[in-house]
């Protein structure tokens, strides 16, 4: 039989058939009222998955970095100094950018596999008070730690600093509340809670931001959320977008519209409770200490060899988890249960991390972490 | 009868239903050995369409013009001299990136609607020393004008300065010599020669320019030539890139495999001239003096209304022209010839502006556009 293919990557993430149909349809011109009123719809249905009504999203073609590019030039100047909190691979990515662009960059170096402590993000607006941004990241996904946005938020409402999230994998997933907590600027991705293929990159930019982007010094051309802006109030987008990706775009916020978001960030809840206390149940060990809902970070237990574990899934069982990146390559798995994933898929993905660590050689009770993931998906309502 | 849609615009262009399934298939990992396989077997096929063997082609997740900003961040440094020809919208969108990043730069202003000549070029580069780059616009989209890119490839080589070359709408439609005509760099993009919905920029890059890439000191980091050169030798993408449309790039290149490139040249030849005849035959005006074979530029003629023209042929046929672009909007109308075309699309074209002619109550003589075209079509070999 042709082996079946499971994806629980933390992007790509399944892509519901009628998203895949949309993206695939007829292509419209870019400069038509009809494309213009699609556009519209979308950005208010962006505008809703970032629970922002005073913002505006912008979309970008580009993967995620791009976005995160998008908002080091324009937020910005070249005497700015930017605060960027780091404790995995996406953190240390916003401190890569500002200093690709020359800008001073404090880092806050958190451990990997725990969050930082919003107490740290004060002291460093305390002792430095020519910070223009703080850069920080909702869901680390190297890690699978959920940073504390909201009290950070509060923080920094207190400074004269604009705060920037990296909510590529928080946006349609778990809560977040880009008016309520004051976020200035806030990144997504659509390969995640959007459940689209990569290509498209959402920046939701809220009116407390504007002045800074007047008046940011940095160059950016293809980055530029003016051009962003005035392309929008006319219905259209400043260069050619990826037309294909933005009419998949549109199905997906259907879908999502149609479930509703809070009940998407309880299932999100429900999913990652579920994987969180089967790999328990099976001996292992989380790696994070303030998991996320969008994936679940696993220690890879002694006398498993962790990279030929996740190629063992693969391989045999067609399913797609991810390793550790960099300094956490062989130590740990993550489990992404993001996106399009409903109780069977963790019932799927459970099942395969058992047979993939019995077939390593670590002692596994057959049925011990499905059973639990089962128990725990009856008993919690809905 | 539910309206039939016809795209003649130069992008987005119609995309082959084989092309559509691609794109519409299962999301594979991009960090597998599987898409590692199929980004080689693009790139190689990638190559042959710039006829470059010297060379690698760097795929980019954005718009074309992603792919120029690349190209400027890339090969010039904070104190390097630029020259760009500037004789439409896209040459001007050279001179625009440059500017952003603070580069000096002189253009050589070309009359909309003529070639630059390349002697130009070389009195420029005779009389300021400084300039390190030359960036041209093989075909001038906005005017129809295709440029003697392998001239002034010839002149640029006798100089210290590298070349660049927009060739967005050339790349797979008329002949582009990368390593014969010793041009640099070149970029194109996804939805012209390539038959594919826009979000993917390709550039192509001649080791001639290795040593400019290393050394030039424009910030950089999503588009950084250096780490998509890195990535690609490991079978990868500095970033997650937009695999459906990687798919999507995979099934297009089968498909231009199978006519083989000199036929695909020789059939936008063909297509380009029956075009240019049936307006003509219609008593109306070329724009452009150097046309090339991707589009047609047409001058609106007097007691025409050029914007309520296009707007019609839309509206009530289904069928998409550009008009022309700034300074030349309601002046011109565009129609394209590019990727997916074939005969009776261009008879189809020319069926549609004969009756939007006569609706905008210009004296028509119905069928005499489509007979020429007809009879040029059946008279040209193949």
């Amino acid at each position: 039989m042709a082996k079946k293919h499971y994806l629980f990557t933390p992007g790509p993430t399944p892509v519901p058939p009628e998203v895949s149909l949309a993206e695939a349809a007829p292509l419209i011109h870019h400069r038509t009222p009809e494309f213009s009123k699609i556009l519209a719809d979308v950005s208010e249905g962006l505008k809703h998955l970032f629970q922002t009504e005073e913002g505006e999203v912008l979309t970008l073609t580009s993967s995620g970095t791009g976005a995160m590019e998008a908002c080091v030039v324009n937020l910005l100047s070249r005497k700015d100094t930017a605060l960027v909190v780091r404790g995995g691979k996406f953190g240390e990515r916003w401190a890569e950018l500002c200093r690709a662009y020359g800008v001073k960059t404090t880092c806050i170096d958190v451990e990997y596999g725990c969050a930082v402590e919003p107490e740290a993000v004060e002291t460093a607006l305390k002792k430095d008070k020519r910070i223009k941004a703080v850069f920080i990241t909702h869901c680390e996904t190297s890690t699978g730690v959920q940073n504390d946005t909201e009290t950070i938020a509060n923080i920094v409402r207190g400074y004269p600093a604009l705060l920037i999230v990296d909510a590529i994998t928080a946006v349609g997933v778990s809560p977040f509340f880009m008016d309520k907590w004051q976020v200035d600027v806030a990144v997504t991705s659509s390969q995640k809670g959007l459940m689209m293929p990569p290509g498209l990159a959402l920046a939701a930019v809220r009116p407390t931001a504007q002045d800074k982007i007047k008046k940011a010094d940095l160059p950016r051309y293809y980055w530029d959320f003016r051009a962003m802006h005035d392309a929008l109030k006319r219905g259209t987008t400043p260069f050619t977008p990826a037309i294909s990706l933005i009419m998949a775009l549109k199905a997906a916020l259907e879908i999502i519209k149609e479930e509703g978001l809070e009940d998407i960030w309880q299932r999100h809840s429900r999913l990652a409770h579920a994987t969180r206390e089967s790999v328990k149940a099976l001996g292992l060990e989380l790696f994070a200490r303030q998991p996320c809902d969008i994936l679940t970070a696993v220690k890879v237990p002694d006398g498993i060899d962790g990279v030929a574990f996740t190629k063992n899934l693969r391989d045999k069982y067609g399913v797609s988890i991810a390793g550790g990146q960099a300094e956490l390559k062989g130590k740990i798995f993550r489990v992404a249960h993001v996106g399009y994933m409903n109780d069977f898929d963790i019932i799927t993905a459970v099942s395969a991390i058992e047979k993939g660590l019995h077939d390593g050689g670590y002692p596994v009770e057959a049925g011990k972490g499905v059973a639990t993931a089962q128990r725990i998906l009856m008993d919690d309502k809905k």
